[in-house]
């Protein structure tokens, strides 16, 4: 077997590293003529864009902000804010918010060195050329988005998230400072924390599990482990926080070296169709979901018992890999994360639905360890109708 | 504090990876119109150059292939091939060996592109423009030289080993094929192999250490310690093999984002005096310079105990630190690798000047937890004339 890692190019963490960007530029763009920044008005409020502007502000630099970009961005929302500012020629983009920013930033990026619309690029390996280089500051730790190679959009007609593959789509710099994380809500920090762990634990139970996926892994689930409760009841940690980012962004290497399977392909007809943010849908299936997969995966549930801080002496496998799935159960509960479809508008008669929408994610079904029936899809969704 | 990770564009590992340079090579430059290869005799002799030139022939590539690189290359050496293939335009230089044929291959890569010399390159950040991709392929498990942004080169008349560091040296594709090391002889496995782990264990122990290279440096030395006896005692052994080469890769990714500290500092004047094998020099150094840094280095040294297989339960932090030397003691007694400077002519009366040598290598003596006097240095290198 054969097994890969790319990432991003340059990856700089740490409390205050934010004020590192105008440093870290230089080393590959040394001249900036014509700055983007990308982001939502949420982000601008909290003072990380004047941050930028005071690094960059220079006779020779100019600085365009745009804050359109929507929640989960749908390709329409993604297309008008390129229709607005793809007038200039800039030489850094700056993405700046949690992964609908992220996600948003990467696409705008290709599409201005591309002849090729959004629509083309859609599926693996589609873009043509490498975009303009682009600088990914998380503010949440759930997607990894800052270190895949994808980038998803909504497709509001079809109900369905779709994605783009391409390794393009990778930034020239990462930064992960835990201040920018500190005032996050808390049912944001619940959901996309949990977005995080549920990226680090189907990568490592997914058939494409490799010794790469493996390590990235294991570490995301320690440090997540350790800090997701403390990061929600006390939001100020920073130390909770800067193992949360780092945890999430190795959630994100785990991803692209293993490809994540079931969980999230039943998520994202729930984010389609019911909008349902993708952290908590992941969270609410994720449970139920190894339960599934529970005799196929025994001996990798496991093995994560340890890094999970799980004492393993004197207990068999089952009963280590069944204290897993309690762990994440405690987990949501304590997080506050809604565990009822039916608050979102769900009725038992769409759930035939649902199963037929996520039979068609097979990228991320053929990645998990059992093959799940309709039937079976359509009880993990009963489950979360009590 | 904030700390950085920078490696390769695309790493691609496991048994009969070298088939696949081709393909990946076309996911960053579709058309090759002229490829160097750079290696040595006994690497081609091997038959690797017969596979990629299979891969690669076509009617528009043309293919040409130095095998002048000499162990420890010194500058004349590297400047002598710039000389011979730099009439030719390539867009790809492939380089497969071990780490003196890798940092060589960086090295040219970069000539080919900068109007420098390799002498205005020396030290940190001051090559200018990106050079020709390159692709790296190691047949040894030692340096890391893969996915690191430094080269060595010797310097004959001043007796010295000196280093390029430029993130510009990065490759755009790692290949980690582990039948390219099962013909590896004994000592280069038990030398390269020493080395590695020295990258690991210096990391984890360095100032600089940090959340990147601590999970590198760990899983390193778990991959390592697991694999290194096996891979001595049977060669063939794919899995030893591949642990040993992918522990190595993640040395170098861990040494890049903390440094090496004095074993290096002390190797490095063995190398250029006395041409002391870069690994062996290591792995003869490594617990004696441990045990004069112990009392700064207890709480580090105890946390590698489990990742090398020691049993920690019911044991002093102390007992397990000292246990941690003592297997790699054992390591180097099964490993054969030599105790003794005298083999190598180094007499009592050399170690002031090798101690004056290496207290120039500030670069590395800066990482070390302990400052290390003259005549600490002194006192190291005479545990090695018994
Ligand atoms: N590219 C990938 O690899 C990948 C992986 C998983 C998910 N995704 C996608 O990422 C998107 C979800 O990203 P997300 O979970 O980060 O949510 P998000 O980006 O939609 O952010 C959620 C909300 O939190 C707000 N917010 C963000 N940071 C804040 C901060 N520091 N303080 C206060 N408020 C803040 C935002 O404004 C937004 O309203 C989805 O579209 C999902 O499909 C992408
Ligand atoms: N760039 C870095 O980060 C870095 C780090 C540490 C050391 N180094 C440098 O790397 C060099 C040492 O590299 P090395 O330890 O890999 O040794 P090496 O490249 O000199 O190889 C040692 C010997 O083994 C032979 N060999 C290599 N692969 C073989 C195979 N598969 N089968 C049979 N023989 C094989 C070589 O021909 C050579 O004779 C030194 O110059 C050292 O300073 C660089
Ligand atoms: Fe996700
Ligand atoms: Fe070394």
């Amino acid at each position: 077997m054969t097994y890969q890692f790319i990432t991003a190019d340059m990856i700089v963490s740490g409390q205050r590293s934010i004020y590192s960007v105008k440093e870290k530029v230089a080393s590959f763009t040394p001249s900036l003529t014509s700055v983007l920044i990308v982001t939502q008005d949420t982000i601008k409020n909290l003072g990380f864009i004047d941050i930028l502007q005071e690094q960059l502000a220079s006779p020779e630099t100019t600085i365009e902000v745009n804050t359109n970009i929507l929640p989960e961005p749908t390709l329409e929302n993604i297309e008008a804010v390129y229709h607005d500012v793809s007038a200039k020629a800039y030489d850094l983009i700056i993405g700046i918010g949690g992964g609908s920013v992220l996600d948003a930033t990467k696409i705008l990026s290709v599409l201005m060195t591309n002849n090729q619309s959004i629509s083309d690029m859609l599926g693996t390996d589609l873009v043509k050329e490498p975009g303009i280089p682009t600088v990914l500051i998380p503010t949440t730790s759930g997607t990894g988005s800052e270190v895949t190679p994808n980038a998803i959009v909504t497709l509001p007609e079809e109900e369905l998230k779709v994605g783009i593959v391409s390794r393009h789509l990778l930034p020239s710099l990462v930064i992960l400072d835990p201040e920018l994380t500190l005032g996050l809500p808390k049912p944001i920090t619940a959901a996309t924390g949990m977005d995080a762990f549920t990226h680090s634990l189907e990568s490592f139970i997914s058939n494409k599990a490799n010794p790469f996926s493996d390590m990235f892994a294991l570490e995301s689930i320690r440090l997540i482990s350790s800090s997701i409760v403390e990061a929600y009841e006390n939001g100020s940690s920073v130390q909770a926080r800067e193992n949360m980012l780092v945890g999430s962004m190795y959630g994100g290497m785990a991803l692209t070296a293993a490809g994540t399977a079931a969980v999230h392909a039943l998520a994202y007809p729930l984010g389609g169709k019911y909008h349902i943010p993708h952290g908590e849908a992941n969270s609410m299936l994720l449970p139920h979901v190894m339960n599934v997969n529970m005799d196929a995966i025994i001996d990798r549930l496991y093995l994560v018992a340890e890094p999970m801080g799980i004492s393993i002496t004197n207990k068999s496998k089952e009963t280590i890999a069944k204290e897993v799935i309690t762990v994440i159960e405690e987990w949501t509960a304590t997080l506050n994360i809604p565990q009822n479809l039916s608050d979102y508008g769900v009725k038992e008669e769409d759930l035939k639905e649902l199963a037929v929408s996520a039979s068609k994610v097979t990228r991320l079904l053929n990645n998990n360890p059992k093959e799940l029936s309709l039937e079976d899809m359509e009880n993990i969704y009963r489950k979360l109708l009590p």
